[in-house]
């Protein structure tokens, strides 16, 4: 779809699929113009398909008028998550553009963490008294699907202080007797979340109960709003890309890889990979310090590469498992023991197999023989020593990371492959050197 | 909570969320334990929380009777699932435990790859007739709310033939007005999906478009079944916890990081360390081809382990975030050029930021200038241009690897930071090695 093509330039003459497939390969004028063309009926619905990043970049581009009329279509938990996108000192303008009730409601939202459950819930539940027949109940629910409520779906008992009694679903409700007290078909045992969950938590509970959508109570039993499923969906794609990325070696993006600016990017790449370049720089001093056997046996050096990568690898494993296990809840911080353990037995067993085949390839490399004559069989039992050592130190120290970083309260997820490497570099050489002396000295050494 | 203290050894003295709580820590016969405890009413609802891999495990434990009872409650898709997961010669066994109805529906959806829509989908959705009125329909839904149907809340309006012809939400259809035709308020630009949708692809569906279910539809338009949110949830995790493996450089475990047996952890990972220490023994090849070089100047081995990483972080960074964003469908395969020139440009400044830190390094070093007198700023020029070449070179192949891999139809996240780093490694190698020759040729080599 070209955008400047004259038989699209009238209102109303694109829809929402065609906008969305062309959306990737849009510039910012393209999709504001875009954006403009569609009808007004599909604008509010494509809105929420859009990430919030584009969305708050969409509706800045609007004129005022313009981004007034979308802001008030939005629902206040997405209206809460435009709002907290903004610079601080641009909220209450912001937040201006909202009518009064919504805007009520959105400075409730904004309170929390947008990354928590209080981040994430909608106000706009329904809520009926304990006392009502199912009859009166559904005729009540009839008047409150034509309202802006995020799902009618579920329903919330509450006592007249908002303490949550129970809920019942539409579906229970409408299959029950007509003449029963809500009382009598509600559930008592509601999974519930406080508004401080972690958005990685919120995710994981989804994930464990199947429900469709899940109350936030606070510590005194009131309900502050529902989380659905469906922004759940949402949240488990932007924690998985946000682990991915720090994994990686980057800091999170935030936003789409083709929309971050080169610059920012550069920022995000820039700053780790200083970091793991200046700790790479001990290896150079730890080198130094075996300059000389380096000189006595150059065929040290030859195999320096291959034995600090394998540690590197292990360990990269290594972590990566653990994040992830951490990250849906599989493994928690008691579990350190049982990990270690696993990943001692683990990392011997795959130490093994590479230092045979390191071994291996040593002795019967066809240069060796006559560089190195007898002592070539000393070289390879080195290489096929130091190979085992690195691989388990690597798995040790890749399973063990994440364990500290969450025990500091830091992101598991930073123990990423390029950090492990470069931990296990330095003491691969460190080792590798200390097993040569043992089995190289008096020989090559 | 422990199993063994009499006072929870009688039947329903546990709770689900007990169980749950308890799952990870427990062997499989205190699972079975456990669930045997439960009271059978909230057996149906734990089963369904846990994985698929501890559901077969558990309802294999279980007696024949007890597996045929639960087998009995499990939705068709959830029951196929369970079937797909039984060795091909015991899947009639498995389908036999089923009612009649049931057992056709299942297998019906196993002719579906687990992993497609059509093995998401389920069969059970509630279909009505385009002339029914709105009273009609909800009358009718009032039955089938009670029927073990998926969701009331989607309704999918069909011909004769089975093309479907329109959507309509309950909600919709509970606030139009009684008197009118269910095709006078159904929707007809119906968001759908083929049979054949790969899960990853359905995933991105449900996020890019918000709904809460998305029908399945052949090439005639027909409808097949339904795929509602809570399962992609799931999905989403499962898929997002296969590309973290994969980009840790193990292959996917398919079960809890805590219930695959060290065999298993040790046959999954060892595969992929094996292929890539192969792969790294070319470095030692790489180096041996330098053994004068490096006899003749021994402080150019001292940088080697420095300047591969570089290349290898900052192509693993570059992977990453290319792999991540084909997977959440940011990026297709007509991008490459330009995610290249975006690499291009990253990878030099991100490579003359960490040549200038190495420069420094190499001059200011104590030990530099008496060991190599006036050789040291060449030898520093040297380090700074092959980081600058390994970072960029880096950059590149990382960021074009996973779009190779899935021009080829392999899997893009097998462009893990291990293979990445293996790849640069050699390379790096050669770079480092041709550089020095032309800096050092007359002074130090």
């Amino acid at each position: 779809m070209t955008m400047d093509s004259p038989e699209v330039r009238e209102a109303g003459a694109l829809d929402a699929d065609e906008l969305r497939d062309a959306w990737a390969a849009l510039d910012a004028d393209e999709r504001l113009e875009g954006f403009r063309l569609l009808p007004t009926s599909e604008g509010e619905q494509f809105l929420r398909t859009l990430d919030l990043h584009d969305e708050v970049a969409l509706l800045t581009a609007l004129s005022p008028p313009e981004r007034q009329l979308w802001m008030r279509q939005l629902p206040p938990d997405d209206a809460a998550d435009v709002v907290q996108q903004a610079p601080e000192d641009e909220r209450d303008a912001w937040l201006r553009l909202l009518d009064e009730p919504t805007r009520r409601e959105v400075s409730a939202l904004l309170a929390y963490a947008e990354d928590d459950a209080g981040g994430l819930m909608s106000p706009r539940y329904v809520r009926l008294r304990p006392d009502m027949s199912v009859d009166e109940a559904i005729a009540y629910l009839r008047r409150a699907a034509r309202e802006r409520v995020e799902t009618i779906y579920y329903i919330y008992v509450l006592d007249a202080e908002q303490r949550l009694l129970g809920v019942v679903s539409f579906r229970e409700l409408f299959a029950a007797p007509p003449d029963k007290r809500v009382r009598d078909v509600m559930r008592t045992d509601v999974t519930t979340m406080p508004p401080d969950l972690d958005q990685e938590a919120v995710a994981n509970l989804f994930a464990e109960s199947n429900l469709m959508a899940i109350p936030v109570v606070d510590g005194l039993g009131r309900i502050q709003g529902i989380v659905t499923v469906d922004d759940v969906v949402d949240v488990v794609r932007e924690e998985a890309t946000e682990d991915i990325q720090k994994i990686g070696g980057t800091e999170a993006l935030d936003a789409p890889y083709l929309d971050v600016s080169l610059r920012e990017m550069v920022r995000k790449r820039a700053g780790w990979l200083a970091v793991l370049f200046v700790g790479e720089l001990l290896t150079a001093s730890a080198m130094n310090r075996f300059e000389d056997e380096i000189a006595r046996a150059v065929v040290l050096a030859i195999f320096i590469p291959l034995i600090i990568s394998s540690g590197g690898n292990s360990g990269s494993q290594a972590s990566t498992l653990v994040i992830r296990a951490m990250a849906v809840g599989e493994i928690a911080l008691r579990d350190w023991w049982r990990v270690f353990r696993r990943e001692l037995a683990v990392g011997l067993a795959l130490g093994s197999i590479l230092g045979v085949i390191g071994l291996l390839r040593v002795v019967l490399w066809p240069f060796g023989r006559e560089a190195y004559g007898d002592h070539i069989l000393l070289v390879g039992v080195t290489v096929a020593c130091s190979v085992l050592g690195i691989v388990l130190w690597g798995a040790l120290c890749g399973a063990m990371l994440p364990f500290l970083l969450r025990r500091l309260r830091l992101d598991p997820a930073s123990a990423s492959a390029p950090f492990v490497a470069t931990l296990v570099d330095v003491t691969g050489i460190v080792l590798y050197f200390s097993v040569a002396s043992f089995f190289l000295a008096g020989a090559l050494l």
